[in-house]
């Protein structure tokens, strides 16, 4: 096989373009009209019947010859002979002739003879002469064809129902429905494999084993449900690790049984050389490097199906399935699955792109760009006061998975652009059409009371990155509240929804075994000792503390600080110092006595600090914010049933 | 049981209170991830685990003690020894002593005593002094923590990572296969059994009597196509006669499954009263009419399943499934299940209201109000000239299933306003969120070479009301295009985009066994004749063609079109005349040489006619236009395949 060259990393219109060259399917699918929702018609479908069918009454009352009725009133009505009844559902035995009626229900067919109906409310039945028929008097005249439907009437058999392309809805269901259609001719929808590759994968719900690096196996699902919202039919293969037979096999499985396969890279740079090896070894590479960050290691290429005979004739290019390589973060994978590959599947499936699957935005702040090469960076979108979007990048390094729920979507900044100003109109592509943005953005300290209470609202979305970040960022006019713990001065143009507070200390294991007595003791004893982040307001009370003994000892902080074995040593979460301390990893841990309560650990207090809700100003209409006031009437109930905490009602 | 009496039919308000009243379910199932995608966390997710779950190498390179590469740099490098090599997927074997390294691949555990990672382009492998180790220099310096990614730092275990009430699209399944998790608990979808009812109803797909009156059935698929999209889980039981024992069999059984039966009347006023007596027998009734237009027949209440004991014991209200019975014309049932009901199954299934089930317009024109209740006005909508969105009515009669597929959704114009006026902004609730108004929208004659044109179109809308009718609303500034057939005045403000001719004349059985020859046989002849409707481009060339014979002759016209047997009998699609002729119903029928050589039917040729294609001057930049004029550029080989016709190139 010749060996191409990719001396350049290929460039987003290139990248589409070899895209577009893919045969993706495109086939057709005759399916039940009951599963038929979602879908999209292959072909054209016309009325094959008239409906209705047949000649309708469109109203209850008497089926007549208009004729009859001519010059019919209230003062001289018509008097005609009842000569029978039709019900809907019933074939008519009996003929209006001249100077009689039939009585007909709505939806019944209309007797032969008869050609309009007087509705019920303008007749009155009345004894004939002979006092053994019945006669009916009509109070009105009627028109040829008047309360009548005629056959065809409302669809003519041979006119055109529904065009190709046609989504499917319940109008457009119903419609096929009344034609008496139950199978349809719908485009297919492709069909795409799912490879995630890396030795250290793990499939969610199995063991993992962290001692040898393994981590959950998030590509396969998150692509699959990518594809199925794309409209394309996915098909995940079990993950394979970075061995040459094993990724050339499983490659080669999906190829034969799909339109598309789709892998996901290991991290490692031997990993994506096997996969490189196997598309050049048993397919085709049509693309191999993008001038796309993140996406630089995506692949484009073809894959043979086990029975094809020959890689390099052209003419079996039919027997092989499309290829695309994508990036092994999960979030890099969901990006670039975004911005190239679901408009590829939609577009094989008949499907356009939905109005919500972008919106329109500004950039909250300036967001410089030098890397000449396309960035796609991850946004998250937020309503500001006038209910614009405001966009802002959510850029926590490709590794972290905590992006895909903080992320809406993605705003591409072409390669030649500098920088993107703050309140420059950007447009955001979300990463799927059904991705809710927050009806409120909060952004402060992890706090077990305020994670209660996010629970009664509607979608929101708080990032618990620390009281200083969350004040950072309030003032920089990004989220609509900031949750802040601790000593803090109070923020310009914020408004305070609450206030509540928490005691604070050190977590020991059960029973305290060390006889840890204070902050004193991490100074003074040997105990390994875990603490909080810089941007927490626990570690600025620590601080503070810390401060005050170097105070009353007439000592410098910094001799204190350095004698704590592990003051510098951070983990993320509220509860990862107690969590260490419980598998005994480390001695002593800072939180709150909520958490070592709850893990059944020994609590050494220290203090207790305020946790306070700051609305930006701007903001304090928002129906997010609304809601917040709203669930801090229940606020007080949330603290008496966590230790430690007090609700301040004043 | 306690007869209820419902004077006055129920207003709105009081019917969304009684809906409000019922239960509709509401529990918690736990399915696995990979069917999750739409569904609505029930419960908060923490996170169980530390992500990553161990202190993970985030570039390839070497893990050091940071320590040793103080003041390192490009002139003075940090010289360590290669201790030995830990892979992705590995346990480390292997130790960082001061003074060694330890070669790592992104993804990779950080073995001990390793605190941060030199990066491989700033490294240079050597041999050692003797020559049998390998050295590596390490020309930077790097911090402790630089290049790792501490165990927690994506995800601390404890942390909350979705709220209840989520929505999972792929980007909160990609965070839920983070945290391995593989079975969520979602929101169930409510049960909904659907029962249409109605002696003369067929399901889709068998055969139709017509004689007897029979019509498909269309609500059963429509309802159950909208209670899908609205989040629920539909059940589409068989249709019912209008029967006692028939329907209380079907909606016990349907109550006995379900949490919600909706049933859909017949149209007749009997079986209304049949279902009547079954919930006031076998359940109870919470409202009975309501002051809407379409829906006064509406029925709200509760149905007794079959084990529950006491009917009249309010304590059994929770074996009792919620029924809500609906209006029989489908259009009619589609709009009150879009109104009151989906809002309620959405609300049972924890979902919002996608921002796509409405959209914002004006009126085109204006419409009366007079009726005294609140309207629920089926419309379509349009794209005007400045992309801005205007509604018009498509009030075809309830019974017309062709409004299904014309209308795109439901404005409510309250009881209380007496008209709406041209221009008026009003909310159009589409009929689902999936409904996409169509990207153009003509009005006229019904061509068989036009209609090929549409297939290459995306998403037009086409009424084929005639050529009259379509230079009226042309007129009246509603749809983008008119396509005319026959002679008329070429309209103002709009442009011709295309032309081409067809032969029209008279649609005889195969042969032509009563020898007509032309127009003049049907006045001088016994001959059963079928002719189009008088908004029909057809009609108007056949009415004069009638007035010059009249000339020709020295007589009235209105004298020759009496001579005519069924100058009056009209029908309504264009093939419809030489349907009825193909079925041996009449002798001739009105029509094109297209359509009588396609049936296989004689054909007597009177004339040609043109059929132009007006786009409206202000519209004639939309991209529906613009895809008419690519599209016109294979029309002459479109009338190259179709009889009779001829492309006018000039």
């Amino acid at each position: 096989m010749t060996k191409k060259e990719f001396r350049t990393l290929a460039d987003p219109e290139t990248i589409r373009e070899s895209i577009d060259d893919l045969d993706l399917g495109g086939g057709t699918d005759h399916i039940d009209l009951r599963d038929a929702r979602g879908r999209v018609l292959a072909e054209r479908v016309d009325a094959a019947i008239d409906v209705p069918g047949f000649d309708r009454a469109a109203m209850d009352g008497y089926a007549v010859r208009a004729s009859d009725t001519v010059g019919a009133d209230e003062v001289d009505p018509a008097v005609l002979d009842l000569a029978g009844t039709v019900h809907a559902g019933e074939k008519p035995e009996v003929t209006v002739e001249a100077g009689t009626c039939v009585e007909i229900s709505t939806g019944a067919v209309m007797p032969p003879g008869g050609d309009a109906v007087v509705i019920v409310e303008r007749t009155t039945e009345i004894d004939a002469d002979d006092s053994k028929d019945t006669n009916i008097e009509c109070r009105t005249a009627v028109a040829p064809g008047e309360n009548v439907m005629v056959a065809g009437a409302d669809i003519a058999a041979g006119s055109r129902a529904l065009g190709p392309g046609t989504r499917l809805t319940p109008r457009e269901i119903g419609l096929l429905s009344a034609l008496g259609v139950d199978a349809v001719p719908v485009r297919s929808r492709p069909r795409v494999g799912i490879v995630s590759t890396g030795d250290e994968l793990v499939p969610p719900g199995e063991a993992l084993d962290s001692d040898r690096g393994e981590i959950y196996d998030v590509n396969t699902t998150t692509i699959a449900a990518g594809v199925e919202a794309a409209g394309g039919d996915p098909v995940a293969y079990p993950h394979v690790g970075d061995d040459f037979d094993a990724m050339e096999h499983t490659l080669r499985q999906a190829a034969d049984e799909c339109d598309l396969v789709l892998s996901s890279g290991s991290t490692s740079a031997s990993a994506v050389d096997v996969i490189y090896r196997v598309i050049e070894d048993r397919g085709e590479l049509l693309l191999h490097g993008a001038a796309v960050k993140p996406g630089k290691p995506m692949l484009v290429g073809r894959l043979d199906q086990p029975d094809s005979v020959d890689t390099t004739d052209a003419d079996t290019a039919s027997s092989r399935s499309a290829y695309i390589g994508l990036p092994g973060y999960p979030v890099s994978a969901m990006t670039i699955f975004r911005v190239f590959v679901a408009p590829a599947i939609r577009a094989a499936a008949g499907r356009s792109e939905p109005a919500t699957a972008t919106v329109e935005g500004r950039m909250a702040a300036q967001q410089r760009h030098d890397e000449g090469r396309l960035r796609l960076l991850s946004v998250g979108i937020v309503a500001d006061g006038d209910g614009e979007t405001l966009v802002y990048p959510v850029d926590k390094g490709s590794g972290a998975t905590t992006s895909l729920a903080e992320a809406d979507g993605v705003v591409a900044i072409e390669a030649d652009t500098d920088y993107l100003d703050a309140g420059d109109p950007v447009t955001v592509r979300l990463f799927s059409p059904d991705v809710e943005p927050p009806a409120l953005l909060g952004i402060g300290e992890a706090d077990p009371a305020f994670t209660e209470l996010l629970d009664s609202l509607d979608a929101p979305r708080y990032l618990p990155l620390g009281s200083r970040e969350g004040l950072r960022r309030l003032r920089n006019g990004v989220p609509d509240i900031a949750v802040v713990a601790g000593p803090t001065d109070e923020p310009d143009d914020a408004v305070a929804l609450g206030e509540w507070s928490r005691e604070w200390g050190l977590a020991v294991p059960a029973g305290n075994p060390d006889d840890v007595t204070g902050v004193a003791d991490l100074v003074d004893r040997d105990l390994r000792f875990v603490n909080r982040e810089t941007t927490s307001g626990l570690r600025t009370s620590l601080s503070n503390r810390v401060a005050a003994l170097a105070d009353e000892r007439g000592v410098d902080r910094h001799d204190l600080v350095d004698a704590i074995d592990g003051f510098e040593r951070t983990v993320k979460g509220v509860e990862s110092p107690a969590r260490r301390v419980a598998d005994g990893r480390f001695d002593v841990g800072l939180g709150l006595r909520e958490t070592a309560d709850r893990l059944d650990l020994g609590f050494v207090s220290v203090g207790t600090q305020s946790v306070t809700i700051y609305a930006a100003v701007d903001r304090s209409e928002k129906s997010g914010v609304d809601q917040i006031r709203s669930a801090l009437e229940t606020v007080s109930d949330c603290c008496e049933s966590l230790s430690g905490y007090t609700f301040d009602s004043t």
